[in-house]
């Protein structure tokens, strides 16, 4: 008998943001029920935000160290299935190792971790325990991403020649960090963030969108890495050459100084036969071009689209689906591969989402920028260790 | 102490398409937990559905009004405090009824009944109870939808000229009826859908949004209603000018033949200063232009908006959200509406939703809509009874 | 041997808009040389407006009846070969009954005419000198425009059920003609206008359109006409409901009041099995949409468009035409039919534009509009006499 | 007393493609007259050029040397002023410096010269000769790009920190100068192209662009550039990273192989307060955004734009203007500057176009891009000389 698998969080209170978004893409499809939290290191910010999510008093923690040890305790149709890490960077590894540690699964927001060592310490962790472990690069998780990938990866707009990626935002123009700004906060402290803001933040966004839709790994890579905002102790804006597999070359960039941007993230390929274009802030709608044809207009929920893409579309055409729709495909996919692990059964096809794998590319690419950015020397790999 | 708040479910079974959309709205924001349901008129396929929503088998009923003599039995901390009624038109106001007879708060699906006069029962049966009653006319769930009635309320665009509202869709292009699709299969049967299939499902969602950005009522039209597909049983297509309070002159049409269209709902008003511009399927954007400067492009999350939008927004700019997001906020309004009202506190501010007086108008319009275009008299007056 | 073909001017002096339009647009292709002109009722001014063009003193006119009679006396070889007429409405007749009379060809601006009686005048007139008369109804001559006609003739969007023309203009939203601004000024006095401003100015525009697109008459229409703007002589906005040859049923609507709105026009077709969406103010480009497949963007100069789209685009893909190329084309396939017709050649294939007839239609389709708005008739026929 | 100024060309015969936009954008506004070409360097395709424009026989030529010769020699009230080049690059300094030499001004297309030393001795010979030189980097005739510069220039965006150039077009993704297509052919053929065909061909426009926005001169590059289609002699496709003066950096990036893409010019500004963004395919528009209010859409011809933008707006707003009208801009400027000139006044106010030195910078930047795509060295410098 199927059942709602039980999440734990761990950050995520009552002046984050992203927690929201994962509790939201979690409870979206009705597979997962929130059990528990340790949602703040203050405990009482804690408690109070447990209450606003109806916990009870029992099932919220004080820290994240209490909450692997009670739950662990409980009967094991009570306690959670996996743990939700939504805090900042440097506490990632940390709670992820205590969670496997534990035996829980876990599921964990972008980058991976604080640093590369960490990421391949992880990644070893992850190997040895066997436990499922899930990365929300949930960019991956929008139906018309899908139907590039495949699009790509089926041949039809041929040998890929040439990615571009760009990534402006604008919401760190100025010093916010000044101002106690939460998000701008930590994201620009290197003890918090790691040694990248920018290119650690959504750089990797970049990396992994032009690696998933591809296929194709960057090999090595030229970057030029800015701080813009005096006073900002990391980087705040990246330009970044790369070079990928099979001869195929691209340019990325980042931005969170781009004034006046949203979340503008976007991806073009270019085959040898066509291409295509995918704007985040139109997600439903992927423009594929042909060298000897006219453009067409694909939309999520019409006509012959790929299963990979109708299998992550919720509504008919026309009814806009958005970046909760999209990040709950990856909250979806991880817990009915955990329902059918949990079950002893084969896990569902095409549910896919990102591992750990994608999480030390993702980390391998924050270094390889941050070090190419301080050097002379043109091209740098992107090497994984 | 605050508590989520119970629905149970009469509809939304298997192969059902918008009672899936009522449970990931209701479930979006954690303030709602799905409890019971009656979700077909086939008791095992009710109670097949109720087990895919990990429900327990004694909470799943063969029918609505086992359901609320059930429901009605349980002791007060477990019963539903709400149904949504998620069926074809016809069986709206039944459950309705009975729900309310029973002592139960209702959330409805649109339009509202099956004829006018059921409409203006349930309008007198509501004020009666004293119940809550709220109809998903979901697009006024927007938060662009809100800032353009702010915008047209607060007299920045000056006094309103001219509307035009737009709904064309392309689904009943083929008589999708012949091929045993339900969707199709009901909403153009005159037994289950009422008078009208392509205005009595989309044309009074267009009635609703004009006049709830506007503020003004529709007083007389002029209707041109077609059935193009051949052997359709009710219209499939409609042309509409309307008249408003003050003055103002408008063009409504819908249609569910313009093939190739998905569901492409817009708006413009125009008023003595400016106008704008908003269209379902880019719902984060709202064009704003002005007599004598330059066009301002408004969206989600930006900027100065009003308290209306912003209060209607879960993420930061640039992280698009769509249909469900903006149908989550009635249920969202709803339930913290309910739950105030279950605390004896006031109702909390800017949380409006639809209600009967709403479902009453879509259905006069419908009304008029059909007795207009049966006529030869140009101009039709919009009453309600 | 071919050489240019010679135009005089009438109207389309120094503070006027759409003369230097026409003169741009003449140029454009080198076919044609300004010889002549008589630019204003304004004798000092038209000699001014010749001096700035750089015609020589001897050839601009006072009047244009002393240059048709001038220009009758001058040697075959140097004198005009037809008139360009770009005056106010009410002098469109009597001009273009000067020039056919005194043996030249006439390119005329619309509404052809005053009023339907000299419309059917004109009509007699040119069919009795057999004179070549051209009418500017320009966004014919757009290139995608000419494929969206294409796509309906050929039957690949099926059987037109519905069409969609809207015209929204903002530029009177005030009382302009009160600040002396000259287009304002005669566009919205009866004495020089005719019975309409808003249908007669921009209104013909969609009804030539839909009739040119569509290839089917409006036979019927409903039309709610209203003057906005207090103190204005002329309606400013109408909206109507159509009716069309085969069944087909439409809505047009056209205003000068949309507050912020440029020159909006828009065309909507569809059909059986697709539809078709075209802007003007993205005149390059081509929705098309189809009931089972994804949506194309068809672009000028990209792929196997029709021959009538490819020979009236001048530059590769990319390279934007816009409105002067769209009316260049009117002059260029009046220029090359004439310099066939004067050389007893036949008339080069595909070179179409606008006849004595589409005016003729013009005229008697704003009589209808005016008339219909003033009864209580539902259904008013469109007739041409 | 003003008169139109006479224009010769050289290049542009039946075949050619830029050499009628040149004569298009000449013709369109008035002030100048084709009077003479050496259009072919086969006579016979030049005489019969000549006689599809109209022209004389006797002013028809078969060599550009016999053109300077014999208009040198005819009376000044009828020998051309000017020269338009409109060649392949290896024949523009050769054709300038025989026109120079001869005592007539020059227009030239872009890249200048064939390599920068021949650029540079251009220079001089405009500068030693004192005669009119402009060179036809037409995107910078669009009015929303002079828009565009102006809200830089007096700060209105803050100080620059970030630019993006894009010029993606797709047209060369085969091996199209096999096939005999004769753009193709010496646009990639070294002897007549020079030492790059994309960054020489449309690179040099991006720089252009770049550099007229922002004011601001490109001081390193470095550059990735790539053939992509085997057996192509150029390079097909470049990525380029840039560091301009006062800190700002860059990127731009061109390709002839992006299968789909037309011609898809786009620049991206970002200041300390705010952006630009434009599109050369909807050149119309200038997108505005800002750090902390909505964004505006600046449109041709609508309300307080700059006097560069007016004076280079011919129509109306919603009347769209394209690739001939800005490159018409241009001509006009060029054409009323000379006649100025000519007349011993002052050069109108605003009316700019490409010089010389533009020319040098555009050469210096191919011959940096290519040394720097070969080179192991991160950054390499962009020098004049």
């Amino acid at each position: 008998m199927s059942r709602k698998i039980r999440m734990g969080m761990v950050g995520g209170g009552r002046d984050a943001m992203i927690g929201a978004v994962h509790r939201m893409a979690a409870a979206l499809d009705g597979h997962i029920e929130l059990v528990c939290g340790a949602f703040s290191s203050d405990p009482d910010k804690s408690r109070a935000s447990g209450a606003d999510l109806y916990l009870p008093a029992g099932r919220v923690y004080g820290t994240y160290r209490e909450m692997m040890e009670a739950e662990a305790g409980l009967p094991a149709g009570e306690r959670m299935d996996f743990v939700s890490i939504v805090t900042p960077n440097n506490v990632h590894f940390p709670v992820a190792k205590a969670a496997l540690e534990a035996g829980f699964h876990v599921m964990s927001d972008k980058p991976m971790t604080y640093d590369l060592d960490e990421a391949l310490a992880l990644r070893e962790l992850v190997s040895a325990t066997g436990l499922q472990f899930g990365l929300t690069h949930n960019y991956t998780g929008y139906p018309m991403v899908k139907e590039a990938r495949r699009l790509v990866r089926d041949g039809s707009i041929g040998r890929v020649r040439k990615v571009v990626v760009e990534y402006p935002q604008g919401w760190l123009a100025r010093l916010e960090e000044a101002t106690g700004q939460k998000q701008a906060g930590w994201r620009t402290d290197p003890a918090q963030a790691g040694i990248s803001s920018c290119i650690g933040d959504i750089g990797t966004h970049a990396e992994n969108l032009m690696e998933y839709v591809t296929g194709l790994s960057i090999t090595e890579l030229c970057a030029d890495l800015t701080t813009f905002v005096a006073g900002r102790r990391l980087e705040d804006d990246g330009n970044v050459l790369v070079r990928l597999q099979q001869g195929a070359t691209g340019v990325l960039y980042a931005s969170q100084v781009c004034a006046g941007e949203e979340n503008a993230l976007a991806i073009r390929v270019y085959g040898e036969q066509g291409g295509l274009e995918w704007h985040q802030q139109e997600p439903n709608t992927l423009i594929v071009m042909w060298a000897d044809r006219h453009r067409e207009v694909r939309r999520t929920g019409v006509g012959d689209l790929s299963a990979a893409a109708q299998g992550h579309t919720r509504l008919p055409p026309g009814h806009p689906e958005g970046f909760i729709e999209a990040f709950a495909n990856l909250y979806r996919n991880y817990a009915l591969t955990l329902q059918a692990r949990l079950q002893g059964a084969e896990p569902p096809d095409g549910l896919d989402f990102p591992t750990v794998d994608d999480g030390v590319r993702g980390m391998a690419f924050i270094t390889a920028c941050v070090a190419s950015s301080a050097s002379d020397r043109k091209w740098y790999p992107l090497k994984e260790a």
